[in-house]
């Protein structure tokens, strides 16, 4: 049966002020309707029914996460103690999983992307769960075919094909500078690694117990108590000792049964706030306007305002502006990475209550 | 006895979003902790007392001026109707005072300039009465001596000298280029003309009368009803009529009997939000911040937040930020002369509520 997994773990930090320590990223709403977490959740309907649906979050996210996505059953919903990067994450929910139907396939996929159109993305999910069905011990990546020499994402190199638009993976690839990003576009050989994953339960454990034994030895002993009232007791014990690692080193870098399926769809990593650009439209002179705003004489800029606050620009371009009740984002488009830098100064001048 | 005259008939469109229809400019506090219509009273004081004190502003506003200034007497308190600039404001202000004492002296001046230090201010305003009680019939005005070559300002070019710091008035020029600005900057012999008069109440109604018969007029006509139950109808019968014209052109250009004094105070005409930074000291890059506020990388900016919610620029420079809590303005500094163009843009789009 064909389960998903949420890894809902990031803080997204570079979304301050409309992202908080208490409101992640994941929660927050960029476009349209519905929050990023609940738009993964879409994306799966109705291949996936809720109730196989599973989410592994911080502990502090738990009842947020409950209220976005009502439809998943509460003991599917997995409290991190502690930030543990992918390769824990995985494993606590393969661990469960493998427990609960021991030919389950996981989707794997982070709560806080894009993806449009929902169609490719279910063809492309359908197409990999046939890879498992037909070879069981598969690890399956989905590749997005790239659209531009970005240099901010890990691509994967296609080797030998399987079958149509399945390939062995060749390669790793990561964050590239531009002149190799335009090779790799250039080359139709390279795709980007968006950090969707199927595969069996069963498979990913065994290939963690082969790559990672540390990692498998503390998820065997956390299986002991799993579906028991010890369970959250040995959760907070034993998940913090586990080795802060991503799934694609612990294991995707090692693993000699990894293939890829290309995945023609629109993907963003929603990695900050440019990403407001990329999923809204523009007024003719280039700003993306979400809220209550006027803008004189400025372009190319990224207003967020609120139905209730008027957000006014004047011969201002290529800059952000994100109103939030308490706190105002302002800032030059060419520096919003360092939104970091900012929410750590905050943290340093004791401006505790907006963070 | 000297009487002060405050005009108080500004919209100050310009310092949107604090100032609104409903709260000009002269109600607000841009820096320290008293309005601009406070410091206007403070400054005159001990010279003057409250019940010395007339202010001339729109009807509307006539509640909110006595909340800033309870001292002041309620039927001081002249309500214009409409806007009909300052010729028709003074000859209101000269009809009353009068009509109340005939040896009254009038210090006639706007309510939302700033001055200091309010010593050199009170020497000036003593040495204007002075040339009043020795020449009863001289109109005096204040000229503050030129620091920077500032093109927007009217300047006052002085002739032959009648006494210490007092001079007749040889010409008046209005804004000038920059290098015609350098060269009265040079000369010494040009004051800033800041808008501010000592005259006798019947002095200046004889020069409207010489000038302005249809001014005076209608002044003598309203004057039939002052002190009486019909004062408020007349006043809204008679004071539309009047000619929307300066005192200055109305009766300074025309004038054989005008005279300037020295006046080396401290002088700001608060024409915008560029006045911030006259008025408040700055950081280290050159930013004047007021309110809650955290800067990364950011340089010769303006910031007005409160102290509830935090405003934050990351790698911005000659911006002017402005937080309300239902509007912010961003807009770059060399742009903020049109602030009243993005005013009429939000009446044309209908945002009432902002305005």
């Amino acid at each position: 049966m064909l389960h998903a997994v949420i890894m809902a773990g990031g803080s997204g930090t570079r979304f301050w002020p409309l992202s908080r320590r208490s409101l992640p990223k994941q929660f927050l709403t960029l476009s349209g309707e519905r929050s990023l977490i609940q738009t993964a959740f879409d994306r799966c309907q109705p291949v996936i029914p809720g109730d196989q649906f599973w989410v592994v979050t911080n502990e502090s996210m738990i009842s947020t996460t409950a209220g976005h996505l009502p439809e998943i059953p509460a003991n599917h919903l997995f409290p991190e103690p502690c930030a543990r990067n992918t390769a824990p994450c995985v494993g606590l929910a393969a661990m469960a999983l493998a427990a609960e139907d021991p030919e389950a396939i996981m989707l794997v996929m982070p709560a806080d992307h894009v993806i449009a159109p929902i169609e490719k993305f279910q063809e492309a999910v359908n197409a990999a769960v046939k890879v498992i069905e037909e070879s069981p011990e598969q690890l399956v990546l989905f590749g997005v075919p790239p659209t531009v020499p970005a240099t901010g994402f890990g691509y994967i190199e296609r080797g030998q094909q399987l079958s149509k638009g399945v390939y062995q993976v060749e390669s790793f690839r990561e964050k590239p500078d531009r002149e190799t990003a335009e090779g790799y576009l250039r080359s139709e050989d390279f795709y980007w690694n968006c950090g969707i994953f199927v595969w069996k339960a069963t498979t990913i454990l065994q290939e963690l117990e082969t790559h990672q034994p540390e990692l498998s030895l503390a998820l065997n002993h956390l299986k002991e108590s799993y579906g028991t009232p010890t369970w959250s007791d040995s959760l907070n014990e034993i998940f913090p000792e586990m080795p802060s690692v991503s799934i694609d080193y612990a294991v995707l870098e090692h693993s000699e049964q990894i293939s890829v399926v290309e995945a023609p769809f629109g993907w963003d990593d929603v990695g900050s706030w440019e990403a407001m650009s990329r999923l809204n439209p523009q007024d003719a002179a280039g700003n993306t306007i979400v809220g209550k705003a006027s803008l004189v004489d400025s372009s190319n800029s990224i207003v967020r305002s609120t139905d209730e606050h008027l957000v006014t620009l004047l011969g201002m371009n290529n800059c952000i502006v994100v109103h939030t009740p308490d706190a105002t984002l302002v800032a030059d488009r060419s520096d919003e990475n360092a939104v970091r830098q900012l929410v750590q100064q905050l943290k340093d001048q004791g401006y505790d209550e907006a963070l």
